[in-house]
């Protein structure tokens, strides 16, 4: 036995953007309670040359969409990045996730050694391979946007706990 | 071809943690050039109800220790949870990276589904398989930790990048 490369990334990035959602809706219901715009959450950061809200969710997705996409060799959706609102994001999330699950295991295992090329926008580019590409940059890019979008809520006096952030896994 | 549990475990803990301990190193750094104390950042939090830097770092050994050593099957490192002090929390990092590095991948490798019954201080049990364990649980625990720790001295005002949170790779 051995950890298939679909059952180590599709059902990981849905269970954790399911969680990412329900977490805006907090914060939706939140800013509704205290009678604050949601867009002041959102432009929340926790330093001034970190990203706020808003980007950390956008890149939460981005890491999913590019990690599933690169390793199934498919062309990916692309997204305005121009959401600036919770009902927005929270679409980007739900798109993100029908196009992964949309992706069937035979389509993603098999690719661990599969030789991935990414050109940055600096025009810098990096080399990987599928499992590298996985395990070594998108999950902790993934899991480093989800939990920083999650601290950002909690400093900013929500009332969320543990079990927000991890939510419930999925089974795909 | 498919992922070793192994794989998927034993070198991005390593990864991290090796990250996280540099992290602490300039948090060490930017104490002494502010001359503050360092406890100050380690008592820091993003939030009342959160935990504070000192505690995150112990979290992430913690699901370090705990994902290989019950993969594994073996005794487990414990420690003293007094740590305070960054070099306290450093040598923690240390052993916990030795402890993980001692394990040979046949002693990790082959237990996705074995049967993991963990029992809470709280008294409650929550039954796993060895990959719903790494996959599910431990990874997502750790890096929420790592991040964690991360995101709150970047708050202090460190300046601290995405690379120090990556880190480098680890080929074992």
């Amino acid at each position: 036995m051995t950890i298939s490369l679909y059952q180590s990334s599709v059902p990981i990035f849905v269970q954790f953007l399911t969680s990412l959602s329900a977490v805006l809706d907090k914060a939706a219901a939140y800013a509704e309670a205290k009678k604050v715009e949601p867009s002041v959450l959102l432009n929340t950061r926790l330093a001034p040359d970190m990203f706020p809200l808003v980007r950390q969710v956008r890149m939460a997705t981005d890491h999913a969409v590019n990690a599933c996409g690169r390793l199934a060799g498919v062309d990916m959706p692309s997204f305005s990045n121009s959401e600036a609102t919770i009902p927005e994001l929270k679409d980007r999330i739900t798109k993100t996730i029908d196009f992964i699950k949309s992706l069937k295991p035979a389509q993603i295992d098999g690719n661990e050694d599969k030789e991935i090329k990414i050109t940055f926008p600096s025009g810098a580019t990096r080399e990987f391979t599928g499992q590298s590409l996985l395990l070594n940059n998108s999950l902790p890019n993934f899991y480093f946007h989800c939990t920083t979008a999650y601290d950002i809520l909690r400093h900013c006096g929500l009332e969320l706990g543990k079990r927000d952030f991890m939510g419930t896994p999925v089974q795909l």
